[in-house]
């Protein structure tokens, strides 16, 4: 049975959008996730969005305009917070570790252990719970993310591919190996033994074969984003990808930014690209 | 000469968003509005949008999505904020007064009359200030808005239609006059006498025959908006556009509420509406 509770229903786009929590048992808390639906009765396929560092599930649901494409193809969208968040829950003040910045790995380490266990709750809770209280259809179900959610997307979606039939991302962190956001985050989620972080690493992933079952990854990254150079680097994946006989698509965007209006701008491609898929 | 200093630029809708401030002669404050252009020389039809309580610049900005609209109709895009603020500026505890809640008046009483000169900065400073920045063809200008922002469009389009060729609104207080906000605002801008608050209501504008040049004049409420029978009242400028043999379109939107996700519903609707018109 499903735990879910809507904290607030919004009509939009021709179809119904709710904010909901549930309690977690992989994070040991209560997740706030918002969850859209098409009218009609389903079931329907869907896709799950990951957000970047300091996001909660509000931003892509307010910023990204994705209802009216989602409309467009009947497909639902769930997007869940970054992490685990709340009183005796472990956090830094720096954006980009602990509360808003999951990085959806199952952390290791002390203070982050008891509570940071992403991968776990996208992985498990996140999709026993969405299925079980709306009229969706787990065998049509793909992901997608932005920057540490494209990380996320892909990596999960990698060594997951009997859970999702469709992968994409925006400006993903494509191997927290080689960036000093996935060094931070991987040391201190997962400790300093490298060895532990190829897991969650979607490039070390497409060289060690992992999800081959997926035809294409569609990547679209902004040329004007100050993150390319120093933390998001997609020529990475691209060479893991031309090694390994994958079909990794990678998207310059001349002009564009690490923002969402940059996401706004190709949600709507993304959106078909996955529906056709699904 | 345009004194428009622009703080950010985003690529977005194939187009490019500016945050920018100017110094306002009417408020005595800078300013801040965002500004959408289309690739191209222009000059292009634009359409100012004014916002509701307690939103800046950036509400509609980030939660319309507006600019995948305009970029279709090649129509730009500005978007002030909602009153004058900072070190020096009245302000109220409340939401509905003061900075935030304009209310696009020129307020004539203490402490508001030195710097809460909405209606003057819309109509004098803003377009001029964005006539002389960007490649804009004044003469196809249109403007809409939200809530309080509904009204301010529907007053200052009535009261100058030598300036704007359309004008929509969504959820708009179509009467001051006749409800809590306008009676609480329009006693603190502009003194408990009611004539001074004709001008500032639509549907007292349309009774007397005001903005006559207006073809239709477009309205949509959602039927789920809580403000909708204590302050926005749609009913009462349909029986003066009846009376006054007026065409005002009021589509009742069932299930709809207040919020950016009815706006982003219909504001693709909107801006076909307007693009036909400018």
């Amino acid at each position: 049975m499903s735990n879910v509770e809507t904290l607030a229903t919004h009509r939009t786009q021709g179809g119904t959008l709710r904010y909901c929590r549930h309690d977690s048992a992989s994070t040991g808390t209560p997740m706030k996730f918002t969850m859209w639906t098409p009218d009609g009765e389903g079931p329907f396929p869907y896709l799950v969005w990951l957000s970047g560092l300091t996001c909660t599930e509000d931003n892509f649901t307010t910023k990204s305009g994705v209802y009216a494409h989602a409309a467009r193809h009947g497909v639902a969208i769930v997007a869940p917070d970054t992490s685990p968040r709340g009183e005796g829950v472990a956090d830094d003040p720096a954006y980009d570790l602990g509360q808003g910045a999951g990085f959806y790995v199952d952390a290791t380490q002390a203070p982050w252990a008891p509570h940071f266990k992403m991968y776990s709750y996208v992985t498990q809770d996140l999709l026993e719970a969405v299925d079980g209280a709306f009229p969706l259809d787990p065998a049509r179900r793909g992901i997608f993310g932005h920057s540490m959610g494209g990380h996320g997307a892909l990596t999960i979606a990698l060594r997951n591919p009997e859970l999702f039939k469709s992968v994409s991302a925006f400006s993903p962190i494509v191997s927290p190996l080689n960036c000093p956001w996935g060094e931070k985050a991987m040391t201190a989620y997962l400790g300093p033994a490298r060895a532990a972080w190829w897991a969650h690493d979607a490039t070390a992933l497409i060289e060690d074969g992992a999800g081959a079952a997926f035809d294409e990854i569609l990547i679209d990254q902004g040329l004007a984003d100050s993150f390319l150079e120093n933390q998001l680097k997609p020529q990475l994946i691209e060479a893991a990808a031309a090694k390994a006989g994958r079909r990794v698509t990678v998207r310059r965007q001349d002009g564009y930014d690490h923002s969402y209006f940059f996401i706004a701008t190709f949600i709507g491609e993304h959106m078909a690209w996955h529906a056709e898929r699904l």
